[in-house]
Order: C-alpha cells, then sequence, then structure tokens
C-alpha cells in the first residue's frame, strides 16, 4: 500500500570527521522516501525552489517516487549547514535559511489520496495537523518532531499526537515531550498523549518499540532492536528519517498489521538507519539493493538472536 | 565447574531517589558472587573487618558460597557511600574507607586451587595479577577495572589484560583505556591488549560482546543484549557485578563455550543486572529463584526476537 510524506526536501551542507560536503540534497522527506522505496509506493508532499533541478528529481525518479506533490515555488530551497566534529550523535547548525520553506502551504494532489499510509515528517505541527486532517481515510498515520517544536509549539504539537498511530522521536526528545528521566515513565506519558505505538530512537544504541496494549496508555509491550556497530560513521546526518522510512515502508507493504509485523518494522529501521549513515546525503540510499538490505536484515537478526 | 573470584566485600551506604539504606552488605565480589550462585559453585577471596559478623556470613552461606578465602583482619571493613540524586546511571562518591583493605593481600585457600574459572573483580591490577599468576591451572580468566585503574595505573593494568580472556567493562572505560570514542574501534584496540573476548556494557541501553574470531585482536564477531525497560530503579549498586556474576556464572555452567553460550550468558548478565536493581544493595539477589531467573531470560528473549 503506498505512503503519502509530508516534509522538508532540502539542500545540506556538512561537515563530519570523514569530510565535507556543500549543497547535498537532504530534507527529511528525502531520506524517508528513498529509504521507504524499497519497500512499497511512496508520494512526496513538499516545497522546494528554482534551485532543484532535473539532477536532484532524478534521485527521486530512480526509485519511482511519486514527486507530483514537490511543488516548484520561485526563490531557494530549504537550506540547513551543520557539522559534527565533535559528537557524532548531535548536529551542531551553523545555519539555516527556510527560504521557500517558510511560506510552505502543503497541497495534496488528487492522486495521493487513496494514499492508505500517511507520514508527518519533521515540520511546523500546524502543517501536520492540515494534512492529516486533509487525508481523513488513511489507514495508519505515523509522525516525526523534534525539540523546537516540544518546547515552544506545545499545544500545536499535542494537537497532532492525538491523530498520530505511531509516534518517532528519540531519547532526549521524548524526555522533554513526558517531562519525565525515566524513559518508560516516558513513554507511558507520551502515549496518553495519543498514539498507540511510540518509537524512541537511542542512536548508536538502537531504538524501543512500546505499544499499548489497550489504547489507554500503559506501557504493556516493548521491543529493542540493536543498531549495527559501526567502525565509521561518516555522515549521521538522515539516519533517524531513514529509520523512519524502513520502518513505515515495512509495515505498509504487510497484508497484516501483526506484532511481528511490526517487529521486523524495527530491524528494518535499523537497517535503513545504518545504510544512510555510510556515506555522506543520499549516497548510500541511492545505491542500494534490496539484496543488501535482506543481507543486512539477517546480520541485525545475528546480533540480538540466542539460537 | 567452580568459580574462584577476588574482590571487594564491604559496606556501603546509599542514596537514591527511592531512598536511602545505611551500611548495607556490598562490594563487587559480594554482588558478583550472589549472582553467579545460582549457576555454579562459587569461592570467594577478599578481607573483611571485625565488623563482619555471622549476619553477613550467613548471606553467603544462603546461596551456597565458600566463604573460607575471606580474610578477617583486624579493624573495619572497606566502606563506600555514595548517591544516585542526579543520575541513575553514575554514582557521586562522598566517602569511600579502604580500612582493612588498604593492606589486602589475597591469600587463595588450598582447596580453591582446583577452580578452572578465575574471576579478577575491580581492584589494584597489582593484586589481580598476584591472584591470575597464582593459579596458573584456571581455563577461562575474566575481570574487571574502572577509570581509576585506567588512568593512573596503566601500566600494571596492561599487564593483567595480557592474562585475561575476558574483560567487562563500562562504555566510559571502554573509551578511556582505548582512547578511541568509537566504540568498534575502541573494542579493536582493547582487545589487541589481551583479551579475546570483552563485554561493554551500556547501562540502560544493554551490553555488547565483542569477540577476536582469530586471536589478532579483530573485533570480528559482535553480540548484543538488551537491558529490561524498568520503570524503577531502587539501587543502581552492583548491576554491573551481578552482570558479571550473570554472565561468568552461566558460562561456568557450561560443558562447552560454544558462541551459543557466550550469546545465552550475555542475556543472564543482563538478567542478573535487572534483579539487582530492583531493591537495596543485595536484597532482591538474596531473594531470588532459579525459576524467576528463568522467566526473566525468556522476557529478554522475547524483548529483542523476531519470531
Amino acid at each position: 500500500m503506498s505512503i503519502t510524506v509530508v516534509g522538508s526536501v532540502a539542500y545540506d551542507s556538512i561537515e563530519t570527521p570523514a569530510g565535507r560536503r556543500e549543497r547535498c540534497l537532504g530534507g527529511a522527506a528525502t531520506y524517508f522516501s528513498l529509504a521507504a522505496s524499497f519497500f512499497t509506493d511512496v508520494r512526496v508532499i513538499a516545497v522546494v525552489g528554482e534551485d532543484f533541478g532535473p539532477e536532484q528529481e532524478s534521485v527521486f525518479q530512480a526509485r519511482n517516487i511519486d514527486t507530483q506533490g514537490i511543488e516548484r515555488a520561485p526563490g531557494k530551497s530549504f537550506f540547513w549547514e551543520g557539522s559534527y566534529l565533535e559528537n557524532l550523535n548531535e548536529a551542531k547548525t551553523h545555519n539555516t535559511e527556510l527560504n521557500v520553506f517558510a511560506a510552505f502551504e502543503p497541497k495534496i494532489p488528487v492522486s495521493y489520496r487513496d494514499s492508505e499510509f500517511l507520514f508527518l515528517a519533521n515540520i511546523d505541527p500546524v502543517l501536520q495537523r492540515r494534512v492529516r486532517d486533509a487525508m481523513p481515510g488513511v489507514k495508519l498515520v505515523a509522525g516525526d518532531t523534534m525539540n523546537y517544536w516540544i518546547k515552544d509549539h506545545r499545544p500545536a504539537l499535542l494537537e497532532v499526537l492525538k491523530g498520530l498511530d505511531i509516534l518517532l522521536i528519540n531519547d532526549t526528545e521524548a524526555r522533554m515531550l513526558a517531562g519525565n528521566n525515566n524513559l518508560v515513565r516516558a513513554a507511558r506519558a507520551v502515549m496518553a498523549m495519543g498514539p498507540q505505538s511510540l518509537v524512541i530512537k537511542h542512536g548508536e544504541y538502537g531504538a524501543s518499540l512500546f505499544q499499548s496494549a489497550t489504547g489507554n496508555g500503559a506501557a504493556s509491550k516493548t521491543f529493542k532492536a540493536p543498531a549495527l556497530p559501526l567502525d565509521e560513521v561518516v555522515d549521521p546526518t538522515g539516519a533517524g528519517d531513514s529509520f523512519a522510512g524502513g520502518f513505515f515502508g515495512y509495515l505498509a507493504s504487510q497484508p497484516e498489521l501483526t506484532p511481528g509485523a511490526f517487529r521486523r518494522a524495527m530491524f528494518y529501521g535499523s537497517t535503513m538507519g545504518s545504510f544512510a549513515v555510510e556515506r555522506f546525503g543520499t549516497e548510500r540510499l541511492q545505491q542500494l539493493s534490496r539484496n543488501e538490505i535482506e543481507e543486512r536484515f539477517n546480520a541485525f537478526r545475528e546480533l540480538t538472536h540466542l539460537d
């Protein structure tokens, strides 16, 4: 089944201990789409500027990603510049230029309206809400957010959370959102805000899935996916969005959303995240095969399985 | 097969968000022995003072732990006072009194000499080395250390590492010992110092086992054990030593040290660590049954297994 994703398509200038790249194709919706495209059909809603040309377009086309919902606006695309020189787990932002993104009004092509899966990547919760409301027929809605929205746009974010089935955030965001340092209690508090499933990403330590059995916010089931021990992380940018793409893409490819499907989705999330960081920007995701994904999925299984 | 362990038997005064306890029975050798005693015979080498009486002795006897090697010396037992008020992952030490431990000269009872497994808990590497050299017939030697020895007693520690089959340390210690922030590279560097197996404990994120396939220090195999998501940690003291006791105790109980035995040992380590933190001091380990251990082991399997 197809996924519609709304989020940023952008240019990133990135510096890591492995080097520096200027104006890579980036943005949460880009990483998400590429990762999810190995599992199911993906349709993107975003806005780009006049600097987005056929070369960038072809990155999406090569993976059969529907770009009808990528609006071209006068001006420049969203631009981010950051480095990971001291800490590979956290980017230091040097510059953010919203450009055409500042006036982004998501428009949903008619052909997207039969999507059964919707992913609200990290953007203004007001826009997330608007897209969610415009697609009442979807079967499963997942979303992401970040510290900025949690701290300064809490009421709007709480409205979004009410309409989410699955929230994907990291440790720091979960603790901040819940106001509780204990991750299990934080998970319970966040699930009481709406989502029945919560994925908390722990960076190099993998990710946890919390699921409420009854829908009343009790964190009654937990599952853990490891991260691959990597001796070189070239560029952490997009790891979380690639995790989300693998996770949600795999779920959308399944005939039924069984507990087993969620468990395998967590491992596919870790798998896609581990590929994303191996090269700068989206390079690795662009040159990936489904066989390589299956091989790595099996390596992840080996990493934690007793038998 | 039996394990001989050398390390501290001590009193701890502990403050955590769950409360405060004065002069609990503690020490690395105590936690290690109690945890390992559920899997195999354990013999302790330590020194205690005149404040160690029949009540403390009975804690070991109740678990059939051999205390012949616990020397009684004039004076007081080792005493530690610490708190975990701001951070459950790291103790703040308020007071350390070495007392009889300052002049500790490990003496190995003749009846211990046929032990095939030796655990060198966190003590002065000079003493670890002495005990290791005095038991040349052992089949497998594991050990622990801490930042203090890594920073200020490196040459003595490096001598100990040459004689270890397995080293168990935490993230910070591994990075400090190797001088490398990337855990995979740090693991490779530490294994080049001697141990063919390295367990790195990640606190609430579980633990990783690195094993060199060829013995030349290449980190060619990795395994990950999760930690149980706990909504209340009453007292983190002894979690790492209880992990080591479960891990090494299980290994000592196995007819062969297969890769599968190491994997299960990692899960038993996590299992024993998760029990230790549920109550103050050694309370939970004293009141544990083998059935409870098997139940939790299965819960850990559920936590990461796909099928």
